[in-house]
């Protein structure tokens, strides 16, 4: 395997469409020279990259909400990274940049499809917290699902970035949040720094509907789901009276290779007269800057707390990826490049 | 099998919770005398009975909307009738009203829970269009589905009774009306009489998803479900941008006797930023007025039909709703008492 120079691009491209679980040869490493920006572009050195359960389905030929990576294609991704040099004047050499740049150490971008990050912000916090991440979270929680205070949040995939966040924004909301997760660790996390009021732990309990009616006595008013399967299924036997079940993932069905199992007892939605809704996060972008200023103030008031969790390396991203799927991340999952 | 007697309240009762589709043996008559208006009550003739998917529901145990019909008691349903003694200044005998009453032939009910047909009004009416299946229709069609003009709105069960109301109350708002039904002769009813745009047979079809496409070449704005299973999975796979899917009822799996499978393509949900959502007609109450009007100013017009498939005799009606999940009835199923 190469390893990156200075002077040349390293990338990550798909090589090989997965089935079931990612492996080495589906991703493939190239070196290339590093690219010149044309008139109106900008260079960019990628310094940290997000990898997110997303990307699973991006790697998987077929209609969806972006078209696939395409074979050969560097991967896609979120970064942050710093401007080498610039062809437009709203960028200058060494602004913090955010952007779709990929799997790259090196990328040429439009200007219009460049963020800046605002002075003294911490570039980490702009995959976190300020990027896609808190903006899903945010959206999703308090536009989507429509929760008001008082009401009972449910978050499965709680120990990961966005259902971390989701419900820390709740309790900000004034709602109860009961997180689901898969280790005693995240559960201990969520409940102890970040403040839910209860915690389950699917792999070990032996009866997820039973903590659920333990955890959320008056039901589900809105349930977060970044996991589907089972979880999703049990969840639909607890809500309340006009619940939302917002549908942001179903990370337990991404390296399925079967076709994925429904939920069976969705007819509670009639029953109810509770609503199941899916979203993405781009189709808020117009609203990015409102919750942003709200993240921006409640991080600086101490009351949102986050983790990173770093893989060193580019070449390391493909193994790091898998780390969403085993149950081994906990809050943010990043590459530093 | 006794038979009714003037003279006498003839009733059929619940007997034991069907497995599967309901059996002569899960229903009980009984003979019994008629019973005697108190104070504030009315003593009410049926004389016709509303046969719905939802009973099979309420035979079931388990929790729900409503509890459960108990074993022994009159079997649960809409019915409009005569008033034959009224201890309340509101009704005098000769009255036709409607109400909850179940199925036998006479019933003592509270006046509130009557409701007073105006002078001109086909009984029949008020069990169809201007009913139940009427306000469901509506509200779910133009409320919970927020249908808007020149969108594709697709029903499942089109020949049924809600169904039919459905494409008919679509096509008057300005919708393209697609039906899915089971028999080339219901779709020729709702593409004829009814005025639909188009139909598909999904028992005939060699490909819904391929005549989906065909007939809603825009996608799907509304899905309206009545049916549930393989027919609500497969209508998934072809939603428009932000569509709402109602869910009405799933007569597919009344009957079942595994565990319902859920509709595994829900994910498109998420792809397509659209919503699945459940709703109960008895919300609506409130609003009951406001449908009939515009139902029937329809009917004056001559914009809505409706089709009565009438069963003759109460001791006939357990074999009756088995019409309903057979696929031989089609528009509003009753029973003449």
């Amino acid at each position: 395997m190469t390893v990156e120079t200075t002077g040349t691009n390293f990338q990550v491209r798909l090589a090989a469409r997965p089935e079931g679980l990612p492996k080495d040869s589906d991703f493939q490493f190239t070196e290339e020279a590093i690219p010149r920006p044309g008139e109106g572009e900008v260079l960019v050195r990628n310094t940290f990259l997000s990898l997110d359960p997303a990307m699973r389905g991006w790697m998987r030929e077929g209609r969806s909400y972006v078209p696939p990576i395409g074979i050969g294609e560097v991967m896609r991704g979120s970064t942050v990274g710093e401007v080498v040099e610039s062809r437009v004047p709203d960028f200058a050499p060494g602004d913090t940049v955010a952007g779709l740049l990929g799997w790259q150490r090196y990328a040429v971008a439009a200007a219009k499809d460049l963020h800046r990050l605002p002075p003294g912000v911490p570039p980490l916090l702009a995959l976190g917290p300020l990027g896609m991440t808190g903006m899903t979270a945010y959206f999703g929680l308090l536009d989507v699902g429509a929760a008001k205070p008082g009401e009972t949040v449910l978050v499965s995939g709680a120990g990961g970035a966005v259902g971390s966040m989701v419900g820390q924004i709740a309790r900000i909301h004034g709602c109860r949040a009961v997180g689901i997760a898969g280790t005693d660790d995240k559960c201990r996390w969520i409940t102890g720094e970040l403040g839910f009021d209860a915690a389950i732990n699917y792999k070990t309990t032996p009866d997820l509907y039973e903590e659920l009616r333990h955890t959320c006595p008056k039901g589900v008013d809105v349930f977060f789901d970044n996991v589907g399967g089972e979880i999703l299924n049990t969840a639909l036997r607890h809500l309340a009276m006009h619940a939302r079940v917002v549908i942001c993932g179903a990370i337990s069905q991404y390296n399925a290779t079967e076709p994925p199992k429904g939920p069976g007892n969705y007819l509670a939605l009639l029953v109810q007269r509770a609503r199941m809704e899916g979203f993405l996060v781009f189709d808020y972008r117009d609203r990015f800057a409102e919750a942003q200023a709200a993240i921006g103030r409640w991080l600086a008031e101490g009351k949102i707390h986050h983790r990173e969790d770093v893989v060193d390396g580019l070449e390391n991203a493909p193994r790091g990826l898998l780390r969403l799927f085993d149950g081994s991340n906990t809050g943010k999952l990043v590459v530093r490049i």
